[in-house]
């Protein structure tokens, strides 16, 4: 629709609000509907306020955060290709740099739980920037002049095509902020602990059950090698977030776009948010399926299982502090127990363990929606993104508060590893190369029948003398060179 | 501890809240923290607040509700029992049912993502209540004096046994006041839309590809019948949650508790609630598994496996308008699409569906932390908590939503139902007990291959005439009476 | 089709088999086919068989057992009503019984991943009655006269309600045959074992904390209560699958099966299997859904989230044999380490941890499977009823082998156990009722902080005498008494 | 152990097989156990045999081959490092070629579900070999000599590096010779068939509802490139299972091997598979976790995502043949139905559909599996590797069938599929540009309303004349250029 003005609208610093109390009328396709009129939401979004009051969970507002670098993105591109009026699209510019601040917050109240192409979040969005544009530029709410939600706003996009570009944007986002910092700050004080540790000597344990020895910064060192390789994960993931879907429109085939907008316009989210987003060489898988999400989902998956191995790992090896291994003490936080005083717990590892398993869950729920698709659109993207960012959310946030309230105060028992060192039978490893292991099996298995230590079988035995036995058994010497094994 | 009280503090009718501003010292074994002034909670709430802020996940309000209950019933029992002053189980019991009513909502302030017992959820209960009761004895705040957080108000109880039975009671609280009714009236609306339709004949589909007739009125009997189905489930899940694990105290052996305890105060819950709670016969399961809140969320998960069956037929039923099924007319409720005019979505059915995979995701997490108990505790309960009632919430507000905005207002389109009848080749069906299978596949094969109607493709096998074939192929007269087959 | 044989065939008694050698020509409506001479399948197995040939998974043998009973009674309910002569009914159930038996299993190659309504294999168990039955006849296998596997063996039946009812069948056999006697003799076993060591006082743990005692019994008891708990939710489940699809055929109408078949057929049913299945009142959800296995499915996963927490623990309390809890004494069944001699592993135990997540996993494709129905049919049959058997076998024989060779040969380690009972500072849980929360914390704090014995920390702090002490700090007086609590 | 033999045997070449009946002594650390005569195994593999048969899941055999080549590489070092006689190392490697090339299959039959490091298989594989070389060299079998199962075939190594080695190996292997060749080739189907109609105009669908048009070929091309990008995936994941536990023994240490086995014996499998395979840089990592794994079954699970929407399309597009969207036309390949004649059914993508589910339900346990981990071991392997490589069959075969019998076959109906976009009033989005999104809103439910084409009620509407109508709604000017939108 061509936009006719003579004099051109000219935009004032109006501050962000309605001052108006009661309701005011908007108006869409369908007819009117009265919204809040301190509120500078529409019609559309109305109708889903009232249609869709589903629980607590909104959209959250990270979605929106990253809406407006889409809608502005978009009014430049448009602007530039002289499809928006320069001052239209000033306005909608200055209106999305105020949503990326979070600034228009309160005005994005839509659940989760809605169409599942996210259109009424993208109304809600375009429905917002009108009419604060149309504020800025001295115009009537609900007007829908000069600047509509659909023609001017919308202008060359669809919520099919802005979505899932809003969702990786947002993605991207809460991987680079949080995540993956969070994550390798918390890797970089494991690798500390076990640097300093290196050379103290404990039992290894496999099964449960005592093993070989191994040093205490050697079994750390694994742990933080596990979460630098979720790291690489999460990051090699993060490439497919790059793939925008903005510039196809409806269905993918950008009707109602310009030639060259989806490069364009993807350059610009590129320049606006000063990461590697690119436009996605196929439209119809970027909007009929959310497979780039569902791969970010199985990264920050991988977090959760490693997370919760580290966590188990330390809660176990603090067990006690007298009935249990005893071999980490964390830090006492908080009394543990409502009954039984003194009782310390640890309730970090907990935390992790019960975010590790609710971020699988999650994810289950995520590859579930993946694959419920159907021709041009995957109509479950609230779920998909709401999901994926409460996890990227509490798993950051739960890294951080476990490194800084669990990980970094976490001391050794020094006495009570060496004295597990003393007893485990399994020292007699080292005399299998040399007796061979029927034989040395033989000393264990009468060592532990007979309730003796592993040097008073083996001299039993008669295959080793005490000299062999002493020159043998040296746990410092069994736990070989550095990380790689031998 | 003996409290020794000369003259019996009074209590007086003081308005809920704390005026003072500022900061307030409180004290744990541990020692002092400063809290909010105006914040009933104490030192143990404040440490939790500040190692557990992670993401935006409370601890539902609905827990602590039930943990009112709780409470409440506690200080009954340990007066009655002499072990408690009346006057402070009078003041304890005010300051419950305040909880109870949501009206100290405010001060329980802590998160999801905390010790896997709960039991920093009850030290905000105990110290909340400790001191509102303080409050209206007339006490100072934070002297857990004369009405101690842990002596008093967690008298005989430990979180390992109470917090399992809040769950519980808020679990069958959420069932009962909102998912069964829930269920139960979109049953009802659906089988209200049955009878009117019970006799509008139209293709039946298996595959994805026409079948035989059925009415209108049969295919939505069976989702009503899906729906009737899950409702029994979760009653029978519910069952389980009835038992309840308080007077197990510590471990399980009831450790500080009275003899009897267990028995009476699940009695007072029964009475305190109309609802048939008892005492769990076996305490050391009731708390080191949570296997009741497992069961119970799975018939969530069966509920959702249903809905998400129901809104699926329903959006299919309804695709078009014209280029899909088109036997459905789903109310218009809001314009579909952003960019294509005039566009209308099964919003309310794909709300549905990602509802459904929301919860199966849940349930996912919920059976793996109910697996990952350990000897007298499983230390998984506030994920399971916080997902089940979640699950039920958007469950009963998502089947509300649907039935209002979806299916009440959900038509047919009689002459597309009756252009399909006319259509399917399937009726041959009904000629196969006369010129038997092979006989009719041939008859339908030669129909599909030549564009033909069957009576053209019939009559032209030269197995039945056109007497026959008119008095055989009669769709009302295949669709059987009633709803259980034949 | 009317059967129309002058002299009646009479069936001799032929023994299983077919001695050719070579191809055979089979036809269907699509043609002929040729198949190996010695089995007795048609054209439209052997079409699977080519089409389908997707890894190594076979349709379970047990669902043509079951399905065997369906042809049986579906045979005698169609002679009765006069629409099948009792001669070739006669075949039929000869052919059915030897299904049944066991006797033509090699007869059903057919993989899992094939038509979702398991319409194959209906055609397959058809083509081997018919065949089977026409050898019995004297006729000429491939004629498909004068038995046909569509006109005869399928009469009044579809796949769409014959191969659902088969899957009841099975399943109910399953849980009925082998998972609920086994889960109930290992409940029994550990039962037993609770009642021998009810009252060697253990210390409690919770967080993986020392905790309050309690007796090993009481423990054990736990463990028993989850399992009995399990097999309640079993049979629960168990009532969902006596509803028996059968009777509704091709869309839940009853098309071409004569009125009354339902009722009849499922009548037959229950008194050839001794069970009590009944015909489901609502065919269009009976075929539309799958909610009953769903349900069933659940009941088996709550049977794995109870096993992996006892498997868990006893592992846990078995570790060691010296630098772990070492509480409990496995059987050692085989040396559990190629490199380690004399390593004993708790191997049992992890059989069924990875059982449960097995167990798990499936399930959840179950759920998966079950929301996925379209209109008239759920066509997710094959992996829904083979994720069934295979969850239910395993459990059942890993709850044997886990029974026979670790539970009953457990033995505890009475002077570890005592060991532990002394060194735990909750006893200090029992001053608290005499000296008062705070005082008890600081005793067990001092304790811990100074590595002292309770009782010289609890002397020291001069909150109580070392007679009081002595008088409460009796761990054998500290477990309560039974199970239910105080 | 020294091997003291004066005269080096010497290798005969024995044909593989134990013609022996009845039963043999063999014996371990436990003391003696009679196996078959005719089988090659020994003591451990029949301890396990009896102790673990549950259910039908044997260690699949890719392990065994894929184990065969770290015994031959482990070997080749041994004898280089002058650890083991050459002569020795001959044996064991003859012995491994065997394994590899699955001539000793019948000789591993042990369960999945047995220890979970996977020590009793490679014992399995540690007897095989030892009995296999002492028959190659004249020995007795069962005596352990001259090449013992421990000390000589097993040398340097540990289940517990070398299982998670064959895992690796046998997982890359999956990958690299089946599914992403089968993937590839569906792949490359899909995309010619995206060509062939890539000029073919076709109503879009989103929402399940009409939409705008695109092309036959620009759909089927999203379907191509959500499986190349499933195969990126894959082989992004395959690149962490070419790091090599193997070396790190027992606990990661590398205990009993000699420094340098590590680096070199990943050399000598790489060279072997011809594959890039490495040491692990951190051996606790990978043998403490299998987090590797994890990454590697979230690849198939995004295969199974996108084939579950590829196939879903399909069978939608291809529903009817009458009262469905009928644009597709699916191969038919069998009768679909047993008692309904002539009907066809879309079994293929059914099968694939259901494949799908499995994996994703498989994936689910291999993450729960991958976070059981504790200390120096994950013993949750055996289920995860049966899971993978079962998912990678199922998918590569799946793949393979739906491409032969489905995809390659398929036609389009041009009819139908240009009656619905003449149908279609999505096309009113073209107006919306010129016209204003809520004029051409108000045209589009003029005409559904009334039942009118969209041109009648856009020259009814005034907004268009019938020049500008005809000029703008051409529906091939609709789709675009290419696949990148705009």
């Amino acid at each position: 629709m061509q936009d006719i003005t003579r004099t051109l609208p000219v935009m004032t610093d109006v501050t962000i609000g309605l001052s108006a109390s009661g309701m005011r009328r908007e108006f869409d396709s369908m007819g009117e509907v009265e919204v809040p009129a301190n509120r500078y939401w529409g019609a559309q979004t109305q109708r889903s306020l009232e249609h869709f009051s589903i629980g607590g969970d909104r959209m959250p507002k990270a979605v929106y955060h990253a809406y407006g670098i889409v809608k502005k993105a978009a009014a430049l591109i448009n602007a530039e290709a002289g499809r928006l009026p320069q001052w239209k699209a000033d306005a909608i510019v200055r209106a999305a740099d105020e949503a990326i601040a979070g600034q228009l917050d309160e005005h994005f109240p839509l659940f989760v739980w809605q169409t599942g192409s996210g259109t009424q979040s993208n109304m809600n969005m375009n429905e917002v920037l009108s009419n604060r544009a149309i504020q800025l530029l001295g115009g009537t709410p609900g007007s829908q002049q000069p600047v509509g939600p659909n023609d001017d706003v919308n202008m060359g996009q669809s919520s099919n095509d802005s979505f899932p570009t809003a969702m990786h944007i947002a993605a991207v986002t809460a991987i680079d902020a949080r995540l993956v910092p969070e994550l390798k700050q918390l890797a970089q004080t494991i690798e500390r602990k076990a640097q300093a540790w290196m050379h103290v000597v404990k039992v290894g344990r496999t099964h449960l059950e005592d093993a070989t020895p191994l040093s205490v910064g050697q079994e750390w060192s694994g742990w933080a090698a596990q979460l630098n390789a979720c790291v690489a994960q999460i990051e090699a993931a993060r490439a497919g977030l790059y793939e925008l879907a903005l510039g196809g429109t409806a269905v993918g085939t950008g009707l109602n776009a310009p030639p060259g907008f989806s490069r364009k316009v993807a350059a610009k989210i590129a320049e606006l948010t000063g990461k590697p987003f690119v436009t996605a060489p196929n439209k119809f898988m970027a909007q009929g399926s959310l497979d780039a999400m569902v791969r970010a989902s199985a990264s920050l998956r991988g977090a959760a299982v490693a997370l919760m191995k580290v966590a188990n790992d330390m809660r176990w090896l603090a067990s006690g502090p007298r009935c249990g291994l005893g071999e980490l003490k964390l830090p006492a936080n908080e009394p543990g127990s409502s009954i039984m005083p003194g009782k310390v717990n640890p309730t970090q590892c907990e935390a992790i363990v019960m975010i590790a398993i609710q971020v699988i869950g999650e994810d289950t729920a995520v590859a579930f929606a993946g694959s419920q698709g159907n021709f041009e659109l995957n109509a479950m993207r609230p779920v998909i993104i709401n999901n994926f960012l409460h996890c990227a959310t509490i798993l950051a946030d739960g890294s951080e508060k476990f490194r800084k309230y669990s990980v970094e105060g976490t001391e050794i028992d020094p006495d009570r590893i060496a004295a597990h060192v003393s007893q485990t039978l399994m020292l007699v490893t080292a005399l299998s190369p040399v007796i061979g292991y029927q034989n040395a099996a033989h000393i264990a298995e009468d060592a532990q029948a007979t309730g003796s230590t592993l040097k008073e079988a083996a001299l039993r035995s008669g295959k080793v003398t005490e000299a062999q036995y002493d020159a043998i058994i040296v746990p410092r010497n069994m736990i070989g060179e550095g990380l790689a094994g031998a």
